[in-house]
């Protein structure tokens, strides 16, 4: 019954399943709270007060037909202005709301500007550690996924490993700043020497290729540190972001595609896209959502607490002996595996109750993924655990 | 820029901007009330109160994370039982919610439920006149979309011609009751003799032919029609649903994918259409509207002022000298050509600031379509437009 390209992704299903059972079975045998869970991105910061006031605030002042009707499929005129003018604001840029596609997220942004560009047999480039869906979501359009392997130097993108990489085949490169799985942030000497390798590659093969920036963690940033904006260093970038982390609402499904002007026949590229989102099935944001956004567009989440789980968590894996990035942005520690097992890590992880997510799943062996999108007092409660774990490994 | 298989999206989608152009451009000149758009299918009666009063209380009384977190991407366990629950004590049916997956809307059902199925080349059945989006959902996946021409007798899909349409390839048929563009109900005969023909052909060709009944206007029947619950009829159906028109709810993207048991390997088959609504970008439907729809799943919409308006607008028609089948379901008309040539009337009619839909729209040539979701006021203020547009014909 199953088509022969869903076959793969139903057989790997089975492990992200047998994680949750797992987590399932210890909790049922030591109890929820004896469970540390880092397995999961889904915030448990709430979303900001003004987001359940602006969609109190809509559903109690807007007409219901408005609200709950069909838009444009790139969204509400108003809530595109909304996204542009605050952009403009905080970037200095100049979009417009026809520049911008609300979307179903981010996951389907990428989506639909994938079905916008690619042809079967074309290439898309991305760095290890990545977020694994890309694969299947370049794969949804036949095309290509080639994999920088990872500088876990600094885990800034390997420029050298891109330049190898680019074909004339290539027609995106998926960046991922602040990254998942690793909170590391690209500077701007990254995108600069993005921008150089591209433009080169660009001259060499005669083709564009454009730079798709997946940004859900452009708001978890620590220490002050600035998250450039990426279209003022990458000629031919589009943006892609999702609300999912910065206001808290990843069931809510709502996010925006940017299609600066930069990019060639940018209008037919937004019309074309802007169709993408209606026949891939999406048709438009949700709606309810879209409307509530220009009444809380400024609003910000709780960075506070993530930085608080950062300090706590990566302080105690430090001092336990653990080797680890100290990240700057989302909220995640890629942490190296003791003996360079990241298998092994997470069994040993298992066998004290810590639930972490292996690097291969991100491309990356050798490292595991933690989560910090949980209590606070569920990663103090944790480092016990984490303390036999590392006498388990000598350290 | 554009890949190949958008190139002809993009070139046919001016036509439909075309036709949204003209309405501006007539309501600029004439006034927005001079203009009479029957072109669109937005449902103009407010969702019913009790979705409102969900939403202010699924806001007000459950939890943040809770409401606006990720859940499985099968969508909350409670709202599929709540699906399920109706389902069964509408239908005398035995669902359980393992057989339900919330997406968003019932286009993104389609598309989940053919990612899942068919292989490139596969073919896909359905019956002219039919919603012109099913032929970009299965070129989605490469899939070829067979069309058996329309049965403009009664407009009962026609059997004979689905025995010639399928073949050793057909994955799947698409079936819409009640019908857009007719309004028409299949007839549990109609539904009995589909099922006789998918038999004989699943035995002459050793395959499974999946119905897929598209469902969302199935609350909106008149005269006291009962719409037959198709998996009932059809052995290997399933079935797609959106809250679009029943709970007038089109923007917020809520609908879901009924896998039953009767589907051979339906266990792997949802399983797999899961893994396809989180892989297509949708992840999971929108999840504060599942949330609300488990407090409000019996709402109804406003059936009986469609009624008015089917009445009205049927009435006049039918009294000026067009000819037309009255609808049973729905919200629209399919009115015949006055001289068979469809694109001339959707001229005519704009003469006198009438917008309609051409039938070729449909695959079906000599009619236009007319939504009468619209408000009654509007209907009866274009009859003297329709009264001149049948002079212009002699009638």
């Amino acid at each position: 019954m199953i088509s022969e390209k869903m076959k793969p992704l139903v057989n790997n299903n089975s492990a992200i399943r047998a994680m949750f059972e797992e987590g399932n079975r210890l909790a049922a045998l030591y109890g929820r709270e004896n469970v540390y869970d880092f397995s999961l991105g889904n915030p448990n910061v709430p979303a900001p007060k003004e987001v359940k006031q602006a969609l109190l605030d809509v559903l109690n002042e807007e007409d219901s037909c408005f609200v709950n009707g069909y838009m444009s499929n790139a969204g509400y005129p108003d809530t595109r202005k909304a996204v542009a003018d605050s952009l403009n604001r905080r970037f200095g840029t100049a979009y417009g709301p026809q520049n911008l596609i609300m979307t179903v997220g981010a996951a389907s942004a990428i989506n639909i500007f994938l079905k916008t560009i690619l042809d079967p047999g074309d290439e898309v480039v991305t760095f290890a550690p990545y977020f694994v869906e890309y694969g299947n979501y370049v794969r949804n359009y036949d095309g290509i996924l080639r994999v920088v392997p990872a500088n876990t130097r600094d885990f800034q993108p390997d420029i050298e490993g891109l330049r190898a990489a680019v074909t004339s085949r290539t027609k995106a490169v998926i960046i991922n700043t602040p990254n998942n799985p690793t909170g590391i942030v690209y500077s701007e000497e990254t995108l600069r020497a993005l921008q150089n390798v591209i433009a080169e590659k660009e001259a060499e093969y005669g083709t564009v290729i454009i730079t798709v920036s997946d940004e859900p963690y452009r708001e978890l940033a620590y220490d002050g540190v600035k998250v450039p904006w990426v279209p003022d260093f990458l000629e031919h970038a589009v943006v892609v972001y999702s609300y999912s982390k910065s206001l808290s609402l990843p069931g809510q499904r709502i996010g925006w595609l940017l299609i600066p002007d930069s990019i060639p026949e940018a209008e037919e590229v937004i019309s074309a896209a802007t169709i993408a989102n209606r026949v891939c099935g999406a048709v438009n944001a949700p709606s309810l959502i879209q409307r509530a956004l220009i009444r809380c567009i400024d609003a910000s989440t709780d960075i506070e607490a993530y930085n608080a789980n950062r300090e706590l968590l990566y302080g105690g894996l430090k001092e336990l002996g653990f080797e680890c990035a100290k990240p700057q942005g989302a909220f995640y520690l890629f942490v190296k595996a003791p003996d360079g097992d990241d298998a092994r890590f997470v069994d040993v992880c298992k066998k004290y109750n810590v639930l972490v997510v292996p690097g291969k799943s991100f491309a990356c062996a050798g490292y595991v993924r933690l989560a910090y999108c949980v209590s606070n007092d569920m990663i103090r409660r944790s480092l016990p655990a984490f303390r036999k774990i590392a006498e388990e490994y000598g350290l």
